[in-house]
């Protein structure tokens, strides 16, 4: 059966890999159940494949349709989830464990379906506006775009989520139309594979948008240009070896590393055993130390507590731990899992030792601990350790050691600011907690904590009901830190997608920024013709349709009448006296008057392919509208967006935006805004 | 009168050194006018300062005063520019080569005040919202904030522009609170030592906010943390070097690069000799080439030019050439100065060497070259030469080698696309000119130039009358490119900002949201009081100071009236029938009535503090409102920034963002936006 349970590389479109090589272990037994693959991987191959069949294939589609294919692949992924969770139970993963792997993975692909779909543009350009005039006579403009690189993205992950490292990473560069070659831990690879293999087997992927490496990455670096980008995930000094490839150096190859970090939770002095965030505090911490057996980049490894409370907190957190029932996650009430390999082990127990120096151990199963189940005495199992360090400023070791496995230490402060010194010593993470009841204490500590962490959480009673923890990346919110963490951004929602994109500045006249961009220039040429722009179908209309509208002059029965229908009767609009005093000096119509009337004028009454009017952005009212001045509107095509949306009846729609400028009789501009419409697609 | 020359370090708020050390020389003449020093610079100290008195000076000041603070410093140095003007002619530039240096350094500065004081909030915090609900009850939020470092900022720069390159990155660090030390290339540094020299005099400059290093970097970069950025322009086997120095990497120190890149500028086929976009090509390229004697990081190494065109251009661009005049700047008619060098005459005549080989030289003054003017025979000197590649798919030379001085090579092509690969050939640049008359052309071709170029230029006859041109970085424009130029982004507006800053996820309840990013956010915690908020001048306003109107239950007549008032008659207003067809199945109000009578509920009618709403952000339209329904507002003080304005009457005001809640009956949410309003400050 050894052949089976060879593991194989999805390069050039192909599986491969016959002959075994490394084992692979059950990390609750120690049994072999893999092996890598011995056959070599041309790299060539690969990245010939990703830039010449992967990046054509990608490029074939726009955002909103990469944003579309995530969403068909995160279902697809969600009905077969089963076969997943049992090939992570051979991590040592409990189901909760598996559950942040995989359906955190498939969450993210879905959370970026979603965000690609209400933020991307149909097309493959981003406009990152507003274009801005440069110079006096109109001719001369100036904008930004993001577009695709035209190279592939490496993306090197960590053992610990080998599902969720892959997706996260693999989702926004999907949306900005890289291809991809994962090349997950060797130790967990197995779990990477069968993930890849669905998504393969799905029919989804456009062809070349994904390939695997099992092993070693080889000569793969050494063969990337400017145009290509590399993630990484795992130690700092992997970060470090691979930041220095001597070709991403010389190519300025993009490199993103997200490493481990020594995150801290921060009990504020606000907060005593008796309230609630006392409890939130303990319980935040105790999961964050056996939840994936320790093993997450983001777990608790310093728990920041005022002198005051360190016993109470110690106390607290033993009788917690000694609950915690560790072994095989299939047996009932089994808490916490096995780490993911022997050699995790060894090193979990060299870095407590260095911690132990020093520091004193309170809570620990010790030469009494014995993994609950059957077969799994040769499991790399590692019980819950807790550490406490009575001076931490003084301590190094705290600040720097970081055991990957179920180990935290308590560090006690005295006074808020010394609080945030240690948290500081961490020279930058991941995540800090601040537990605290009492806002002045979050709004001095967060800014402060932020710089050198890149996500704060800030728990208290009402944040508990729906908090998503410490330990949670989440794909809205930006993942990575400064410094020991790695410098790197990863997620935060469409962030993670212009990451991977170029950002070009473009200049020129105002009708070339509009054929760039695909986005209505002040100033570019405009197209008038008989139909009323709001009759034109979706399809039909195009960027800078336009229409110039009749005029209105602006009378005192206009104020005075919609004073009375708005009930807004505002000084500046009724009081002669006072509005003598104003900077205008006299009085003038309501703003809200100027952007009524607007619509009345631009407004085409039957029904047609506009069928609603659901907001507007940008509005700012520029000159005043006194009496007897006349205004007029234009209204430009300015955005079109194909979400390939239909309503309930199966009409297809798309998402206009109109750029409205609103003129007096001297052609100065009233008022400025954009509307937001759907218009109907042609049946 | 040697001890007078020898430049001097700014460290530690004091000027260091008396000791002549290397030998600087004027451009023009070759004789030695200052000397560098040799008193050894004691780092710890500088970096110490930066972190003890720079820091804290910075942050005692908020976004809007380091704002204000760097418009002072842009009109003291615009009081004093002959005397750089003076001192950058000894460089070799000529009156219009220091212009752009001293002028566009200043306006660099003016920029950053100014778009600093339209963006960047009154608090050391900026929000980078919106901020999102995690979860169902409410309770828990996520947003991201931007907050400084807490550490230096050490700005390395090349020797061609010694005034702008030092402010175009001081001036966004300056903006983020990152006390910077500059470190000029040695061969100009006379002219930035003068330039720090009148910064210091200015008294505008916090304690510590800016220190100067004359000479080499000593151990300053393995003195850095990740709380620290590097700031790199200059070649990139330098940027190489120092990108993988060893403590750098190892804290995750962000660097930035800009590197020299061979720049083309692209005549589009649909140019012929006839059309003014013809002369406006050879136009920019000859002032590209003789700008700044060619030593410019953007100047066009390559033009790209249709098979049938290039003799043409070569003609044309051989007769421009031959009219300028090279020598001192000083001497009328002289419009092209020297190289900053002996070193850099003699790097560009092996270059040119180089490009020599398989290629014409088609221009160049040759043996009988003399410049033009007195005791000018040493001076570093060379000549415009015009080379011409027949081949350029196949000649490497041309798309790699630089000559940094007046030198480019006409590259002949045959259709677009062959265009664009040798474009990309460059991989990766700072940026290029497409010169074409056709949208169609540009829509095409720039999105696919913009994968490998900072920055597109656009060029045509409409563009012309205002375009800054090809090799002049704007402060709101992005710099920089990727690959070859570095990978890095200067300016770019707020941008540049952003990237000295450090960016975390924030979570927690809404209240504790607010309080740390110092913005309402929706949930969070509010303040209703007998006093109407819009009653209370600026500095007694407080976040989530809220008003909860009264109700008005919209009538038939309402409608009526509102589209008599407005002339707005659309269809799902006023017709019974077609109405019944809609997603609503009914009449329903205006969206324009909903924001008038929402405005005429909260308004407070008799004159007060708030002086005018001029604007309106984010509307959206949720739920429609039908006849029958009754709706009320929430207003609460969302956003507050002191600008530290005045108007004309000197009355101090700032400005003011109000969350508006529009619900129903049925406390659904009927429309939601933000307006804008200017509010006094008590007297």
């Amino acid at each position: 059966m050894a052949h089976i349970h060879t593991l194989q590389s999805l390069i050039g479109g192909r599986w491969l890999g016959a002959e075994a090589a490394t084992p692979l272990h059950n990390a609750l037994t120690n049994a072999v159940i893999y092996h890598t693959h011995a056959d070599r991987i041309d790299f060539s191959e690969a990245v010939h494949y990703a830039r010449k069949t992967g990046v054509p294939a990608l490029m074939a589609m726009d955002f909103q349709q990469r944003a579309a294919r995530l969403k068909a692949l995160a279902l697809y992924l969600a009905s077969r989830k089963e076969e997943l969770y049992a090939i992570s139970h051979l991590t040592g993963a409990t189901r909760a464990d598996s559950w942040v792997d995989i359906e955190g993975g498939t969450g993210t692909l879905f959370a970026y379906a979603s965000m690609g779909s209400r933020e991307l543009p149909s097309s493959n350009v981003l406009h990152e506006g507003p274009a801005m005039a440069l110079g006096k006579s109109g001719g001369f403009a100036g904008t930004h775009i993001l577009v695709p690189r035209g190279g592939l993205a490496v993306h090197i992950n960590a053992f610990n989520f080998p599902i969720w490292g892959l997706l996260e990473k693999f989702a926004p560069s999907f949306l900005a139309a890289m291809p991809c070659i994962g090349k997950p831990a060797t130790a967990t690879s197995y779990l990477t594979e069968a993930l890849v293999r669905m998504m393969h087997e799905s029919g989804l992927l456009p062809e070349g948008a994904l390939q695997l490496v099992i092993g070693g990455t080889g000569d793969l670096l050494d063969r990337l240009t400017g145009a290509d980008v590399v993630t990484f995930t795992g130690s700092a000094d992997t970060a470090a070896r691979l930041r220095t490839n001597p070709n991403l150096v010389a190519n300025s190859v993009p490199f993103t590393a997200e490493a481990d970090s020594l995150n801290c939770a921060i009990l504020a002095p606000d907060v005593t055993p008796d309230d609630p965030e006392f409890d939130l505090f303990i319980k935040e911490v105790a999961r964050e130390m056996t939840g994936k057996a320790g093993q997450k980049c983001t777990a608790i490894r310093r728990i920041i507590v005022p002198q005051q409370q360190v016993q109470a907190v110690g106390e607290r957190l033993r009788e917690r731990l000694a609950k915690v029932s560790v072994g095989d996650p299939s047996v009932e009430g089994v808490r916490m899992g096995a780490l993911a390999s022997k050699d995790q082990q060894r090193d979990v127990a060299e870095r407590v030792a260095m911690l132990a120096k020093g520091n004193e151990i309170v809570f620990s199963a010790g030469d009494g601990f014995k993994p609950v189940g059957q077969g799994v005495e040769n499991g790399a199992f590692f019980p819950p350790t807790l550490l406490l360090c009575r001076d931490g400023l003084r301590n190094d070791a705290v600040h720097d050691v970081e055991a990957f496995g179920p180990v935290s230490t308590i560090i006690a402060y005295d006074g808020i600011d010394e609080a945030m010194a240690l948290a500081a010593r961490g020279k930058g993470s991941l995540v800090s907690t601040l537990v605290t009841r009492d806002v002045r204490t979050a709004a001095y500590c967060v800014p402060m904590a932020a710089a050198s962490h890149g996500r704060v959480l800030i728990l208290d009673r009402e944040a508990a009901v729906d908090s998503t923890g410490h330990g949670s990346p989440l794909p809205q919110l930006k993942h990575g830190g400064p410094g020991r963490a790695g410098g790197g951004e990863e997620l935060g929602g469409i962030r993670a997608v212009r990451h991977f994109l170029q950002r070009a500045a473009i200049q020129g006249s105002p009708t070339m920024l509009a054929a760039v961009t695909g986005e209505y220039v002040r100033g570019a040429a405009v197209r008038e013709s008989e139909q009323h722009p709001f009759r034109k179908y979706f399809g039909d209309l195009q960027i800078g349709d336009s229409l110039l509208t009749h005029r209105r002059t602006v009378s005192e029965a206009d104020i005075v009448n919609f004073g009375g229908v708005s009930g807004d009767y505002f000084y500046m609009h009724f009081d002669e006296i006072a509005a003598r005093d104003t900077q205008f000096g006299k009085r003038i119509a309501h703003g809200y008057f100027v952007l009524s009337a607007a619509a009345g004028l631009f407004v085409s009454p039957a029904p047609g392919p506009v069928l609603a009017n659901y907001g507007l952005d940008n509005l700012r009212f520029i000159t005043p509208v006194a009496i007897g001045d006349t205004i007029r509107a234009r209204l430009t095509c300015k955005r079109k967006v194909d979400r390939n949306r239909t309503d309930d009846k199966g009409v297809g729609q798309g998402v206009v935006a109109w750029d409205v400028q609103v003129t007096n009789q001297n052609d100065e501009l009233v008022a400025s805004y954009d509307i937001l419409t759907l218009v109907m697609k042609r049946a």
